[in-house]
């Protein structure tokens, strides 16, 4: 009997009960159609399996700060690295070439490092997220708002694609285990033997939060009936099964999110200087036959419309033809010299060709490849025609006429593109947008105008928007490649979704809250110190505390000094900066802003730490910075100007002995006017030196 | 016969061509039941009206940048305010008293200056809005990532309460007229006449683009087999149509944006330390009875549920029903000295007493108040009991079961709330976490220790938070309140949507897109200068060029100037700022981070200044500030610095006669290396001075 993948939930390993009695799920390599593994989750307490999320996987994360969840985050990457050589093995059962497998498993790898590096740089090292200045709601400035992010209450939900078992459910991982959310991964039947693969070293390395990753390996019927308001869902995969799954009543009135990203119909767009000749068509061909192949065509972010000139149609394709022969050698992945391996199972190959046939009755004229059996390589290097496994070779179709319905609804997932003429820009936007949204739209082009005008007319129909010309064609990641820092998904058809994008990955399992208060009240609850609450100037200056003694809204209020006219003369002397509102009174007074010379706003913040500073070696290590520096009130000869500076944030680093420290600077005048509002950004030790 | 009440489509008044052919709807006055008015929308061509705005409302908002949109809706306020004298005298034929007015009306015209100042501030006077840095996408700098947003394509539809009028529909149109997207209002029946009025003073003003507003005076069959991907629909009403409207196929599959703000069990907790005799038992006591009385508690933020510690349950019961007495008198807003009107309608009246009696019927017991028709005062001055009007007392009801499920779920739509006792503070969010995602929850608490505790446990399940205390109890907005400035609306049962909130409601009628180009390409679509696009040297130094002459790019590369220990020493000793590692070799040495003694930060900005500046009198006004300053690499004696100051982003002012200029400003080392980047903000003339 086949062996039954193992799910991991609860906190345990855990197959059926009784094999015999489960229904069962057989999973097959795609090359040779062997049987691999079988699932099965008969007898599995799903909503056991949500509970323990809840309550064991909120409490352990809830436990950590942003920075040690994305220090946490770092050491599973390394784990998974340590050991891909397992999980590369395993790929190319699924029909991934090599280079599938990177973009797969190095690519998921590498998602984890990204949320871990952002997660310290652009999280504080807390548990609340500060979402932009706060808001005087009172002239006093005794009542004020502030938009703050907490965590969901629930459980992440991720319902993954067959095609990047790896990459596809760590993109979804990562932003909730840096939110704080516990993740159930439900990775798709044909690929989930690669997900137990990689859950298993995770779990193996003994860094997971208790709770924090669950895998079901296998049917979850059920499931939408025990979500509730709290936890969200995570779905790629169809467009059908989206549908289905949002209509569900957790999601409609339930409170539970659903975020989907199905498979779109992308186009990539010719700009009008991009004729055969120059360096963008070069690319654009590239990039072409790089989406047909790669992954054999199965992602959905691939290329299925190829908008063009009308007059560079046939050009375009012959092109891609001489191309594909010379580069595309199909196959076993494990044989060598192969280049684009098969589907990941003959019923995906089936249903490709079915869709392949609608598009020609659509109008589509196959132009390049067919829907025959493809010559294949075979692991023993052997070639041959037979479809026991799931090939099929690249097939780019094209249309007479661009506003053929087919060529914008249907899709074969798999090596299959259409290409469409175009007229005007304006008719190419057009084109672009019968696809009803999409994830990606790529435009090649070396024409800023023309970049201008297609993006100004698509962007709202797209998640990314790639401009390819012959500055970025070395370095382009590429039309089909989402990239951690960047948002993936997209309006409409693409499922109106979004996913990575850094940080807003993280925010989208989070709520976001106006909280209104006093100062006081918003300093306690975000750990940033809010104008008007509390200060403490008694006992030591701020700069003698450690990070272990210092506390927000530690302050110094310093003495006062005066500036006089010499001061600004010697500064301007000793700078260059002889810029004529400190220099000559007469042209001063007649600039709209001053009433005369002024003291430079350098001379002013220059002098400012000299009356905050506190000189002598101590925890205070290095000012790294300044942000929001804002000049307010001119200084004349003969004003006074004090500082109050005051603890705003403090960030011990993780893996360093000392953290950053933000200041809260006011230099005010003699007059009690502000004259300069400032950060000031500081790095401080953890400990007093012994 | 009836008139009917006029929609405003296709830029101009429409009736129904054969008044007696078509369906009407009658609307009666709330206090006397005369009837004021009748709706109909027979013969409305809706299909047109939306087409109209995505052409010509499209194209005359496209045409204009936010600030000019913000400057429109400055414009717009104003005429209303003009004229608020016909909609106050309007507001109170729907039952509302002077002050419920004021909320309304000039809440109303508070959202539309409080959108044109942020408009102005915290967007580009462009149309597309930068989100976030840019990404490096390669090593070389020549692949980069930028989010930016585009508005959508379609028409906002926006379907608004009978209860607020006014504000309801221009807390939604003014954001999505700042983005740029037409609307479409569609106001409830029963106060229709008070959107007509202030659409028609909006219309007759000559201030709104084509297109840029429509109003449908009636009901909308068919609306959403009418909208398509690009649309976007704004929904305030009951949970079960938000429920009808958002399962409806242009939703689920059609990628037309929905978002919904329903009626919410709101709550507001006592905290343990608010006992009778603190300022916070008294502010609490005060805003309960504020918010069951205010707009006769028609308020879909209004308090239903108070949750307080057990032992406080007879005092608060006791103070409420003193404040009641003292307070509130009922009758025609007409009336002198009316505090608290009618419902909208008697039918609103009917539903809100059924939902009392289920209250009942779940446990809760009436403790103040009754079902029973109260004594009202009439316009003439006459009090009566009798039934013609919409009149309820405040009810009070108590619950001696916390979890009892009535509490939590049902909403009587006017003057009622629920008091439920609790003991440990983990039950308090307990229970609020009943209501299953609210609009707001309010905290009176003096203890941040509690602020703390109850914000974390319940700030996921609400859109606003409120901590009322003695700081602020009295410039408190109240719990009641949504601020333009601040995010209104909630998750699970509050709808999940998300309005107001400044800018980010702007955002929700855009689309967030990864553009993915080299700079030169992402400094044409964004506007803004990328780090590695083309710069311009040659020419006249770019302080002397207005902003008609300036572009993007134009740039000034500076001579290198030496840095001496003497320089250090002379710095330090006029500025003050004797910092260790400025003066103390051995001591700077032992810092992690400086070699040994290096030059001050703000010597090195302040020089930087020097190099950079022209100093005669010209197009450059003013720095008024400074951002995002970061120092990278230290200066030691013997080293030199040079500066290239590049026109990153210029923002004319609509107003005045200058704009804001930002520049890219990178302090380099005699190697190469990095020693600081920061932006310099300036003040330029828009024309040079005759």
């Amino acid at each position: 009997m086949t062996n039954i993948l193992p799910s991991y939930v609860n906190g345990a390993w855990w197959t059926p009960a009784d094999p015999a009695q489960a229904d069962t799920t057989l999973v097959r390599d795609a090359s040779t159609g062997d049987v691999i593994t079988a699932v099965s989750t008969t007898g599995l307490d799903l909503a056991g399996a949500l509970d323990y999320a809840r309550t064991v996987g909120q409490d352990s994360l809830g436990r950590l700060t942003f920075h040690q969840r994305a220090m946490i985050l770092k050491q599973l990457a390394q784990a998974l690295t340590e050991r891909k050589d397992e999980l590369y093995a395993l790929s190319s059962r699924a029909g991934a070439t090599k280079s599938d497998s990177w973009i797969d498993i190095d690519g998921g790898i590498g998602v984890l490092f990204t949320y871990s590096s952002k997660g310290r740089r652009e999280l504080p090292n807390g548990t609340v997220y500060v979402d932009g200045p706060a808001e005087q709601l009172s002239k006093d400035g005794s009542f004020l708002g502030q938009h703050v992010y907490t965590r969901l209450s629930g459980v992440a939900v991720q319902i993954n694609a067959f095609n990047f078992p790896v990459w596809g459910a760590l993109e979804k991982f990562a932003p909730a285990f840096l939110a704080g959310v516990p993740s159930l991964i439900k990775p798709a039947t044909p690929t989930g033997y690669l997900a137990e693969a990689f859950v298993r070293i995770l779990v193996e390395s003994g860094l997971l939060p208790e709770g924090s990753l669950q895998l079901v390996s296998g049917a979850v019927p059920g499931l939408f009936e025990s979500l509730r308001l709290g936890d969200l869902v995570g779905f790629t995969g169809s467009a059908s099964t989206a549908e289905r799954l949002r209509a569900h009543d957790s999601v409609q009135t339930g409170g539970v999110r659903f975020t989907s990203e199905t498979d779109s119909i992308n186009a990539s767009v010719l700009g009008p200087d991009a004729v055969a000749g120059t360096p963008e068509f070069d690319a654009y061909v590239k990039q072409l036959v790089a989406e047909l192949t790669a992954k054999s065509g199965q992602k959905c972010t691939a290329i299925r419309r190829a908008i063009v000139p009308d007059a560079a149609v046939d050009d375009l394709v012959s092109a891609v033809r001489a191309r594909i022969d010379e580069r595309v050698v199909i196959g076993d992945p494990r044989a060598e010299g192969v280049t684009m391996g098969p589907l990941a199972s003959v019923e995906q190959r089936d249903e490709v060709l079915r869709q392949v046939e609608r598009l020609r009755a659509g109008g589509g004229e196959v132009v390049i490849g067919s829907t025959d059996a493809p010559s294949v390589r075979r692991a023993d290097g052997s070639e041959s025609a037979d479809q026991s496994g799931a090939f099929v070779a690249p097939i780019v179709l094209r249309f007479a006429d661009n506003t053929a319905s087919a060529a914008h609804t249907i899709e074969a997932f798999g090596p299959v593109a259409s290409i469409l003429g175009y007229g005007s820009t304006a008719e190419a936007i057009a084109t672009v947008a019968r696809g009803d949204g999409s994830l990606v739209t790529s435009i090649a082009t070396h024409d800023p105008q023309v970049a201008v005008e297609l993006v100004g007319g698509i962007a709202a129909l797209n998640g990314r928007v790639l401009i390819l010309d012959r500055d970025d064609a070395r370095t382009s990641t590429g039309h089909g490649s989402p990239v951690p820092h960047l948002v993936h998904g997209g309006p409409g058809r693409a499922g109106g979704g979004e996913e990575l994008g850094g940080i807003r990955a993280v925010l989208h399992h989070m709520q976001r809250t106006a909280v209104q208060g006093s100062p006081d009240m918003l300093t306690a609850i975000t750990g940033v110190w809010h104008t008007g609450a509390a200060v403490k100037t008694a006992g030591a200056h701020p700069f003698r505390k450690s990070l272990a003694e210092l506390r927000i809204g530690d302050s110094v209020h310093s003495e006062s000094r005066t500036v006089t006219l010499d001061d600004i003369e010697q500064f301007a002397k000793f700078t260059g900066d002889t810029f004529y509102a400190h220099m000559d009174e007469e042209a001063a007074a007649a600039n709209p802003f001053f009433p005369g010379r002024v003291a430079h706003g350098y001379l002013l913040v220059s002098w400012a730490a000299g009356l905050f500073v506190d000189p002598a070696p101590g925890p205070v290590l290095a000012n790294y910075g300044l942000e929001n520096l804002r000049f307010i009130t001119p200084v004349s000869p003969g004003d006074s100007i004090r500082i109050d500076l005051t603890a705003k944030q403090i960030s011990p680093r993780e893996t360093d002995e000392y953290g950053e420290v933000r200041w809260d600077a006011v230099i005010r005048n003699q007059n009690d006017e502000t004259v300069a509002t400032y950060d000031v950004l500081t790095l401080v030790a953890k400990e007093l030196a012994a």
